[in-house]
């Protein structure tokens, strides 16, 4: 497979290295990190972002904070991991993979205890427990590409919105991840890629790295989603998903509801794609999840400039729930799911 | 009616008078304009557009520039206000209401010459004639504003599309003309407008003009159409039209025919208004008329910052072909017009 840029380098076994996605497209900068004020800052301010890749920060950064410390005694040096660990979970306090990875170093370091590691062993094992999450997450990535290419041919026209691709996650990501995996396999595909307003993932990220994998690629604006498929251009719509409800129906960055609509207008096929840990079976249906509503001014004043007066309201919700009548298929690391959802979908939790 | 922001203020008699819509939102500057090379670059820089706003710009500025020609001979006037004419034609090559501004104008000298009016009688003639375009398209949209506030309830959600507007032409617009028309008689409606990427014409015009109107309006990104029809904020579709083909296909800005679709997949009314004049009946349908391809950079530079990388392709068009089957009514101000609309729209101009 063509190297593609890695949210996430773990090269340098002493630093956490990533991409800083907020300069993204115009500059890449990767920042080398072992303090832990810069890697919550690096959280914070979203210079990496995407559920996945904040988790492996997270945990990366557990590692390399904690081989900083300078001691022998294993009470002080768990208290020390305990500080790092509550207070990076302070940097974005809503991101549930955070949380997550964190927790699993935590238990790594009560397991090791217990078998009374020493404390460079507990370093050792903070290396493996972070590289396991990192490696997971990119097998997750790789099987998500397998089959999802299934439901590809050669030289089809794809669409996605919003990112879910390498620089959400670490390997060849979830929606981008059968993308990547044609490209290895000569499929040729022409993608187009919504440029997703208001923070514009598409355009800055999307664009960014199939360009930069080789893929062939074309950025237009949300509302040219239905012209493109009138012309013919889309074979498939490929999304990614923050959470999957018990119904099918699907939580996904604002705008892919619309574009659920449009392909099933169109006839087009239109596909989820999303690790198995985003289904949601407590959750009965969209209608359910709260969404949330973020500042106005990322419309009216997005890029420095405004562009709409200050005095006018903006309505700003960061998601929108695309109802489970317009999927075609749900692929997770474990298959392909077809309707009736349902059902479907807990059978794959009884298996 | 409340004061809305014209595109054309016509109080000074000696000079043409526009808002500078390239500053939009962020400054309100009137420009006093009587010199040929000012009025050209007014028109072709876009600090005033939309079709009928051309239209009357370029009148009126035939009428200042041949106010200033200081002569008493008939034939070395229409000398020079033939320069003028042909000059102010190149300011908009593609423009069609700016060229039947002007032969407007120059047919009126040509009856005035005939009849023996003298230069000073001509210039007052001049003055007469694009007072007449100007009341001619106030009255249009009066017109349509009554015939499509009879479609419209009061405290109604209304969606609506890039600008057709005052600010498009000189009264109330076409689009926006119901909810000038609905506000006047108290309707409260609750008004959303999409910004309309790449050019943002909804966030920095109509939003604008609306609430300098003291309308109740909300911007919201175009892909945020799906949501606020889902929570069943929208009671009904407006938006303006640059052509309608002879079986009624809509051809608008970008984006016009996803917001079509949304609205009937949510079973939401979708209006279509605009001058009679824009009926094409010599074109059979939309996919008969070529869409304009517009520059890259609009999309991936368009905020004075880039958003996409530079060697990343970009594809704008920057109008769409809504379906007829998606269109609930057409408004002019001839009347409402429903389906099966090559019937009906032949039958308006039989009429």
């Amino acid at each position: 497979m063509k190297t593609i840029i890695p949210a996430i380098l773990n090269d340098a076994k002493d630093k956490l290295v990533i991409l800083d996605q907020t300069l993204l497209p115009e500059e890449e900068v990767f920042l080398e990190l072992d303090k832990r004020e810069d890697i919550w800052e690096a959280i914070k301010k979203l210079r990496v972002r995407g559920a996945p890749a904040i988790g492996i920060s997270a945990a990366f950064g557990v590692y390399v904070c904690a081989n900083n410390i300078e001691t022998d005694d294993v009470a002080a040096f768990s208290k020390e991991v305990k500080a790092i660990k509550d207070y990076l979970a302070t940097s974005r306090p809503t991101a549930v993979n955070l949380f997550w990875a964190l927790d699993r170093m935590w238990d790594r370091l009560e397991k090791e205890v217990e078998a009374g590691s020493s404390v460079a062993e507990i370093k050792k094992a903070f290396l493996e427990e972070s590289e396991e999450i990192l490696r997971e997450d990119q097998e997750m990535g790789l099987a998500i590409g397998k089959y999802g290419l299934e439901l590809l041919k050669p030289g089809m026209g794809l669409l996605t919105h919003c990112n879910a691709g390498g620089l959400a996650c670490s390997g060849i990501g979830t929606a981008l991840a059968p993308m990547y995996a044609g490209d290895d396999a000569g499929y040729d595909f022409k993608i187009y890629a919504d440029e997703t307003r208001p923070l514009l993932q598409g355009a800055r990220l999307t664009a960014y790295e199939l360009y930069k994998a080789g893929l062939d690629v074309t950025v237009i604006c949300d509302n040219m989603a239905s012209i493109v498929m009138r012309q013919g251009k889309i074979d498939a719509v490929l999304v990614g998903t923050d959470r999957i409800t018990a119904n099918g129906d699907v939580i996904n960055k604002i705008g892919t509801s619309g574009v659920a609509i449009l392909a099933k207008e169109y006839g087009v096929p239109f596909y989820v794609l999303g690790p198995y840990s985003t289904i949601d079976l407590n959750t009965a249906t969209g209608d359910d999840v709260e969404i949330e509503l973020r500042d106005a001014d990322e419309i009216g004043n997005g890029f420095g400039k405004r562009t709409a007066l200050a005095e006018v309201k903006a309505y700003n919700p960061a998601f929108d729930i695309t109802d489970h009548k317009y999927v075609t298929a749900i692929i997770t690391e474990k298959g392909i799911v077809r309707p009736p959802y349902k059902e479907n979908l807990a059978k794959l939790f009884q298996e």
